[in-house]
């Protein structure tokens, strides 16, 4: 977002910040602008939707002018492409995290659904938008977020595979497609039903249920 | 729907269907345009969703004029309403044949599934819709629909706890609300990827895969 053409050796933020600690750079100061907004954003168009927001009712929402909101984006679908690409990039450095750093597979397993919900409870209204709007994007921002969507799926199925392997038992391609888009689903629903003063507490046995629910179903084979 | 206030000893639609084979009744008439009108909405909801779509696009899209189609309804809220009405209405009837025709509570598990599947392999539209727009009502409306989806989880729990007993299992509270909500969620989130050319032939292996989650969930405890 918004980077000068030529690069500076030492990235400008972190000489920033070690010269004068309490004034942020331009440049944090509009990252930080972004994720205000962004958040604004999903809050909005968890509650209207995405076709019926507005720009200015972003702007409100994030107490920024209506035309001050233009500096930083160019239009109401650029918004709801960069919560996606936002969400599915930080999905995905989970998933590649889960992936590398466990000793089994199905320690990958728990730490991938670890990864998907924790994401989900901490962004609620974000997690709502991805779902009920996956297909309002277009274009090569709709093709943009197919693809990240494509690649986190594909290493949940790779997970599950490998965690299928281990205990023995080996799925074809048909079933192990089938179970990884049933897990997406059984997490994806979160938001319809997680309550955070009842559930935060229960978070664990919702994890450890989900995992039991694909590891019990590639069990009773 | 738009009944009379006394109602005849024999039903209207059987007695006129036995006088008149070829000839429909003003009432089956009737019947036959709002659910031909609920299609079409639907159609459209899910296209554009219920926010972004007008009157004006359902009665074209279902070939009515515009002023003929407040005839059958006040307003889109009315659209909205009957379509989740009718898919409650009918998920219940499925599911309460599927508590009561099954030996033993394991089988009324995979009718239960099977049940809510095969709704929504038949009727995408209105699955996407439904799940899409659960917010989108507002109040007798939305109090109404709450309490079918309400009735119809619990139906669908019960079942569980009765299958996790007959195994040998029990579930406490929480377990089987969580539980209940996961399988909702797999379920529910079908239409996101389910294309009939490839998966209508896989239709009874994605059944047995939703079962087997469950069961396996509560084996594995």
């Amino acid at each position: 977002m918004k980077k000068s053409a030529a690069e500076p050796l030492v990235p400008r933020r972190i000489a920033k910040v070690k010269s004068a600690a309490r004034q942020p750079s331009p440049d944090e100061r509009y990252d930080a602008n972004i994720d205000h907004i962004l958040r604004a954003a999903a809050a909005v168009f968890a509650e209207k939707s995405f076709g019926l927001a507005s720009i200015r009712d972003i702007a409100a929402h994030a107490h920024i002018s209506f035309p001050r909101i233009y500096y930083y984006l160019r239009n109401k679908e650029e918004l709801l492409y960069l919560i996606s690409r936002r969400a599915f990039e930080e999905l995905l450095r989970r998933a590649d995290e889960a992936a590398r750093g466990a000793p089994d597979a199905a320690a990958r397993l728990r730490k991938f659904i670890a990864g998907h919900l924790e994401y989900h409870m901490d962004n609620l209204a974000e997690m709502k938008v991805l779902v009920r709007e996956a297909d309002s994007l277009s274009g090569r921002y709709s093709a943009d977020i197919a693809r990240l969507k494509r690649d986190y799926s594909r290493l949940c199925r790779r997970i599950i595979e490998q965690f299928a392997e281990e205990s023995g038992h080996t799925l074809d391609r048909e079933r192990s497609r089938i179970l990884t888009s049933l897990l997406f689903g059984s997490m994806n629903w979160f938001y319809t039903w997680y309550e955070p003063s009842r559930d935060y507490e229960q978070r664990s046995r919702i994890m450890d249920e989900v995992f039991r629910m694909v590891a019990g179903s590639i069990a009773e084979h």
